[in-house]
């Protein structure tokens, strides 16, 4: 993650797109990309999204890699780190929802 | 990020939330905490959002957490890692948008 | 839907939130209702979605008008009506999807 | 609106649509939309989202459409009007922002 944190500067540097690059258009933009993500899951049944055909799987992955490579780069210009950010979250939840009370529940995973 | 992945199958299977975690559910609720996300840009100006306060910071954080961690268990219930989908797709991003084309425009990141 | 629009203009006068009525921030202000919206259908299965609860469909009607104003207020603010904008593209969708190909394929509505 | 909610309906039933127009899914493809949306403001300045040329005009106006077109349908399979949700929507919003208290506030319009 570091590494891809590292080329993302490199690649705005680049293009001078660090002017474009304000965390409240880099989380519009991230918000763009989960609506690619969701077009691909919006007529499909439970099921079906379990099994996607290769192709829609190919399409799929881009999209995750879309919204890995806007997540990383807004939390970098904020000064996050979104390993960190989700390992303490993570924490958070499990005390939100413990096992006893939370079990079998359908209620947010975070 | 492997051991965030690990937590979260391991913070499922504890509250038998297979069930509700199917591909197209996760895809809905990673929208749902990039909405969370929004909320806390959606009025300030460019500049402001380069410049949270620390409260607004932390709430932030936290809402990149949670995109993280759902991000994370979206791609792992298709077998797909998150981080090498956003290595391969910035590959696909450097040939898509070369610098001497790109640069200064306000074209997408991705 | 006039007079909502008409109202909505009042609204804002009086609290002098035209400054924050760009656009591009009531285009995020509706994607933060949409999110909202979502949330209350993210876990639920299909035909649980056609059969909310009273409080849930209370809730669900809020959004759903939240929506429907940043969507009447955001249109005025470029000059469009969403009703005739709709017209307008439901026509095209017919063209798009002539019903001896769209019938019965999962296919977007619009 | 009314006429257009009918439409709607015929346009479902033509196409043997309503398998698919479950709320869950509608509440997705509007979201959907809504990200289209956003991709047209993602990189503008609050200013240049004032001034959309033509072309993007047109494209905007397209996806207004789209996403009234949704939320009407949406709304009809939940038995709810979208303008009558938005008009009691209103009145709730205008007793949680006083003008005396919201009055050039960066807030909630709703």
């Amino acid at each position: 993650m570091q590494e891809i944190i590292r080329k993302l500067r490199e690649f705005a540097a680049e293009r001078d797109w660090d002017q474009f690059h304000t965390p409240k258009n880099l989380a519009m933009a991230l918000s763009v990309e989960v609506g690619e993500l969701l077009e691909h899951f919006q007529w499909l049944t439970a099921e079906e999204s379990r099994e996607l055909d290769p192709e829609t799987l190919r399409k799929v992955r881009e999209e995750i890699g879309d919204i890995q490579l806007y997540l990383a780069r807004l939390a970098d210009q904020l000064g996050i780190s979104p390993v960190e950010a989700a390992r303490d979250k993570l924490e958070i939840n499990r005390k939100k929802y413990p096992v006893d009370k939370a079990r079998g529940k359908a209620t947010k995973l975070t």
